[in-house]
């Protein structure tokens, strides 16, 4: 059965081509994503697979019932787009001015639906039951994930998978990792409220830009001397600001930039050791601060037992050409919180075009949709060998 | 005699405070002082003093030979306005959207109006030669005073005197000092090039947020540690600007400042440190920089023979209350360049409105008009006194 | 036959306790352990097992050729003392003035010698060979590994390993890791070549006191923006030292430290970015540094088959309570270069004793003889799973 | 008269270069003076002068009544020597091992010593009073002139004077300058107290180094930002010390130094400022700090009037060769202690041995002979002076 699985699959790639093509020229924002869950709600229809809508949103969750016992395992796929102007000269381009998939969501989208297609065929002889995620607003903290969740999605499930169309893959690679795979991700500005003045004048101002500036030079000792060296941490400022003359120092300056972590006892000791740094610093001019920090999305944790099955048992995807255990990625995904309710695996499906290098989030991103198949394929293998684990 | 004519001026009381409030109402720009000349120059023909216009842009220089031999000193006074809006609600207020007199040239122009007036009545028996500077575009480096010098402005004089009517000091008291008085102020931007990149992955960018704040920090060793301690300086940074994503590693980031020195030698010193400490930096991120300095106006050294008519003999001059030796003032000036060239002296002429506490620059900033005949006085004193000196 | 080895193991307890009492009483420092080494080629005489000794030193090689086919596996144990006064109350205490076995490298020694013993009896049933590596300074950089493999330690032999008593560790659990395990450990003295003078007088100087002060705060960056952050580093300046009178900036600063890493890549960029940052730091102040840096071990990287034998198969160990795969520890061990030249595994025998908290290297460190059995038994546990994977 | 009387000074040159040699070749550290002090006062009684000894220590105050009316003027000289071993190969050679006259008080005393027989010959024609203060202990905080001033040294006087060799200033010449002509001079020790630990694991301490490293860059600030531009300061640290491990974190770290002002008030604020950024700092860490402040003698300020006796009457001195103005010097003096009880002037009279360039405290420190008599006739005629001017 399984055999003929992955060829329905495969014969359905001109179908994922349609899907992906016609989302890729009609994207949405994060959020704002109504034309694309009824364009996905369309589908379901067509195939008279049960579903519920508006889960968190925008959100889908539909269900096939195999007709053997077994578990229930969950695959996902999210589907909004970014607030990019497309620059790629393709029959496909986005119709949206200003916004694009430019993340490969409408292949993830496409190959999912493609899951469900073939799935449908061979649902008598398949156990458990299989659920499909169709997820808003990954793109966007606080994302679509954690509202789905905290409205069912996961109920009932026993297991959770998704991938990545990856562009800087080789085609058909598979890669992830077991335990942390990618970061949380998290937004912070500081602003420093000092008493401004003339520029000749330093002693009777407390001066924000200097307090910048030794907030810049010590904030790396977070990472370096504040957390444990074993916990991979960085800490970047991507923007400055303050003042406006050359010769009045500001009442305020800010700082905001980025905290990447891979463990979430981390995120809550940076935090500390900054409010502490940042206390030292304003106390001694006698100034104040202001630290906003935005927590994003956790670290993607993978279950070791479920990555596996994208490391030592990749090879069983018909189409993968192999795989690789990499080193977390410093990037952030909402998939972060299905793992946090269940086991499960998160995993990049190689999708890079010869010879064109553009990395997500580029105006010209695109990807080969010869991975199209391989990212379908490989979702339903986590559904199969989760099955042949718990029988 | 000089008792007579310290009478005329204050007899002219009237007409200066006519003359200043008509400029008050009509305020001209820097470089843009056109009808201002025109008034000036108008006012020179009703009293049949010949002078020269446009020398060095919209700059007059009058002058009245004496009918005694004697010393030719110059005399000046400043015309332009400033770009702010005025927020004084007076009868003479500014008729001009956004500009202002705010720093008080209308008043140091209607007094040296009034001197000239008072001594053409006394012509005979003036010894030597009176010259009236008028000078535009004080307020805006590279200034007026270089452009009427290198037009001969100066040809033919032996000393110059200036004043500034002061809202700070008390009405009718004369501050000044020996040696420096006002400092030089310059203007420098830095911008450090390094190489942006991925929040997440400091160690493939040459971080330019971080540059400027060991920047920030290192710079302070320029007046702390190289240069010689008895040497006032202020090195301070008005504006900061680097990057606008949190989470994007910016390619440049750029500190704007001043630099404050009493000593041109400790300018070029001051300099030379600035490239050694940005080079050093810079080299140990393979980055590199830029320093736009931009030299302004150098201190305003006086003369300490002639500053002393402004001190000892201060009270000579009728009106003054008193006079003080001050600390030198951080802010600079352009009178300045007369200074290098010949000796002088400047100073402060109190004009504190009780009460009224906007500093030099402020919208509301205003001043007693009654220090305008103290003014005058003060300024034909240094005149009285430079010829009793060089019999 | 392993479980009459075991068991012969287990009946030799006495002697072990016997063999690491007269150690622990006679300790000699690294390098110099002529008389222990003497001692235990006398065990081996007394066993009538074949070694060589003074290999790389005072380091032997004993042999024992099994009667049955199989592959050759190396076991090591190390047997220098440290510097330290022992505090410790107990009848073994040591009997060198300022000379202690102060981290258990007695306790190994003993352990390994009954493994020699127990093996013996079973010489014509055991597979393969056995050799015994036992190893000289291992405490001080060069250390005793090194040497001992260039005289041809490791010569036939096909997997190594090795253990250490660890008095954190509760008594009979193994630690230990796949990959890395244990840091590399360097050792660097900066020196900062000023120009020292009166400390009133800081133009006049290259004061090594600020390049020290800048060079600890910015040295932080290394770790924290310099390298991959998913790579662990740590770098700490241990010792610093400059001038020694309170009026006069001194001529050099020198700061020590030690920089720990888990990959050899990572140690190059690491000095790289040291030299980067040193350079332009004295660029600043037209002076000079040096920078010497000493690298120590290498990390100690576990080979992944053959440290399973330590987590996975550690139960198969009579005696051993427990297992984890514990994250790496940041201390180094000369050991790294056998399993640079080798498969094997180092792991950590746990020997607590209760209640009782001294580390490592502490006046009063001592472990649980009880661990005495349990490391022997493991290290011949690894020797058994060896012959068993490569039948 | 006073032609006289400095041809009497002269006359004893002989005698100041035997009273300066012997006292060289015997010096005695501060507050040991017991000898030379005795020496002193055997050169009164052979005078027949009459003096009180032990006044604050050793100090020694002689009176000469003159047999005209006046004013009562005191003349000081210190004696006390330094901790060096004195390495110039003269005759005259400290025969006292580690102990020396770098500092010239040799000089200075012999040179009062004679003014005080040259004036005794002219007893009945001198007006008023000369008091010869022969004050121990200069070298070393808290100083020989405060106790002297506290037990009565300068009671009755009305004025005094002090000069010091000066071996860096060209024999003869006379340098001092109106207001602050030598700094206050005050010594400090920061401990940090943190919490030691394995280099290896930052995280676990509260590390005193980087404390102590942020504390060297961001003291520079006290001067460069948080006190008056026009206030000369300097803030140095002259010796760093912490730990004795390359791969142990301390406890503690320490810094020494010294901060240099002309003004009292400013060494308020500079120590204020110091506390703040010390408690922004160790707050940062949740360490503490300690601050051992030492305030050492205030500067020294000349009075105006009495100051020009060395300037513009400088040259009334027979043997003096000019006289400077000069830049205040930033080393200390407790003569400072009598000119903030009375008015009176401090000096340097040249006494540089050409090609010879060993500055003071220096184990090669040597002076001029020849300028002893010119202090000699410096210090009398500032007493002349002051008679003149008190009629």
């Amino acid at each position: 059965m399984w055999e003929q699985l992955y060829e329905k699959i495969d014969g359905l790639y001109e179908r994922m081509v349609e899907d992906r093509r016609y989302l890729h020229q009609h994207p949405e924002l994060s959020f704002h994503e109504k034309e694309t869950a009824k364009y996905i709600e369309n589908r379901y229809d067509e195939l008279g697979i049960p579903y519920k809508s508006n889960i968190g949103g925008y959100g889908i969750v539909a269900t096939l019932e195999g007709g053997k016992p077994g578990k229930t395992v969950a695959l996902r796929a999210d589907f909004d787009a970014l607030p990019i102007q497309e620059e790629n000269d393709v029959p496909y381009k986005s119709k949206v001015d200003g916004v694009m998939h430019a993340c490969g969501h409408d292949g993830h989208t496409a190959s999912l639906l493609a899951v469900a297609e073939a799935a449908l065929q061979f649902k008598e002889e398949l156990p458990g039951t299989l659920v499909f995620l169709h997820q808003p607003a990954e793109e966007y903290a606080p994302g679509g994930a954690k509202p789905m969740i905290d409205e069912g999605a996961l109920e009932g499930v026993d297991a959770v998978f998704g991938t990545h169309l990856w562009a800087s893959t080789p085609l058909n690679k598979i890669e992830t990792t077991k335990g942390p795979f990618m970061a949380g991700a998290d937004r912070f500005t500081i602003t420093f409220k000092g008493k401004g003045g003339h520029g000749a004048l330093p002693q009777q101002t407390k001066d924000p830009v200097v307090m910048a500036g030794q907030a810049i030079v010590e904030l790396q000792q977070v990472v370096s001397r504040r957390i444990n060296p074993l916990q991979p941490a960085v800490l970047s400022i991507g923007k400055i600001e303050g003042g406006n003359a050359f010769n009045v120092i500001p009442d305020t300056t800010s700082l905001t930039g980025t905290v990447r972590i891979l463990d979430k006892e981390v995120q809550d000791e940076v935090i500390d050791e900054m409010h502490k740094i940042l206390k030292g610093i304003t106390i001694s001019y006698d100034a104040d601060y202001e630290l906003d920090y935005v927590k994003g999305y956790p670290p993607v944790v993978n279950h070791a037992k479920e990555a596996e099955y994208y490391l030592e048992n990749a090879e069983e995807i018909p189409g993968v050409i192999g795989y690789e255990e990499v080193d977390p990625i410093m990037g952030g995904e909402d998939f972060a919180y299905y793992l946090e309710e269940r086991p499960g695996a998160f995993f990049f499906t190689g999708a890079q075009i010869e010879g064109h290098a553009y990395p997500h989030h580029h105006p010209k991103f695109d990807f080969d949709e010869r991975a199209l198949s391989t990212a379908a394929k490989a979702l339903i293998h986590g559904y199969k060998k989760y099955q042949e684990d718990h029988k």
